[in-house]
């Protein structure tokens, strides 16, 4: 019955890379809480790099400058 | 004041019934607790079925299985 | 499959209201949507009055002077 | 380490002003309760008109009626 | 850089469990997207079985008829 | 209209320093975006340090460290 938002930036996560996240969290919550992996629920943002500002500044900054 | 999120999947929900969730879920809450309508703020996410997951898979592979 | 996700302020709903604030949404996205309700999940949010703010101030104040 | 999250309609934010919404925020955490802005994280959610409610009916209608 | 948010009922989970699904995602966020980990952000919220719906009925229901 | 949800550990602060952060905002949104004011919501959540993760640990563990 858990839910479970993952906020990462748009930057080319895979369809395979999104369902190994979804089920590596699910089974995590299976095996340290005993939770039903059947009721889990995950959920996936992909955000803009313009969207997502850390330190102050943007992804997008951060990225053009090398970081 | 109230503020209602509401998550699904990506999967054809039109205008209208976006519209229909949207003035249903703001009487919910002035009938249930006399919440103010006219401050009641509603968000529908819609979530892409790669990005979505339940029982520890994507719905995806669910809907590409038929379930 | 849906999630929702409902936040107000905490106000003394009760039990039975909270209840029955779930059980309408879940209906809701059945009959609007045809999602499952099985597999709806609803969290509610009581939040506290500092915590809350509309207005750039806090409910706490607007009850305060009686808004 | 603070989190914000800013949930606004999609309606035309440049990258700038988007900018100047991270960075004012991160300031405010810092002015105001001494967070370290190099870990405060701010995510921008620009939401579509017609997912957004408010006074039971979404921003899409609002705005054809010009309010 | 990645931020999570774990949803679960208040039933009894200790600071070790809660330590551990930390970990657990950090790692499974820099295994899979290579996400580095110090900046990688968790918070877990523990929702009262009151506020928690599944199937449109509460978890404190399903627990009182043994579900 | 806009909604902002600041998440911040729960470590001691003041009512008056929340209101601070709530009308801050607002007049933020009010000013790079020109949002009204009067429609903005600010919801803050206060998330203990058992439950908070950063760098693969609790804020807890952290602090114990004198970091």
């Amino acid at each position: 019955m858990p839910y479970v938002n993952i906020k990462i930036t748009r930057e080319g996560a895979s369809a395979e890379q999104k369902a190994e996240l979804i089920s590596g969290v699910t089974e995590l919550l299976a095996r340290v809480l005993d939770k039903n992996p059947q009721t889990t629920v995950v959920v996936i943002d992909e955000v803009e790099t313009d969207n997502w500002g850390i330190g102050g500044e943007t992804v997008t900054r951060r990225r053009a400058e090398g970081r």
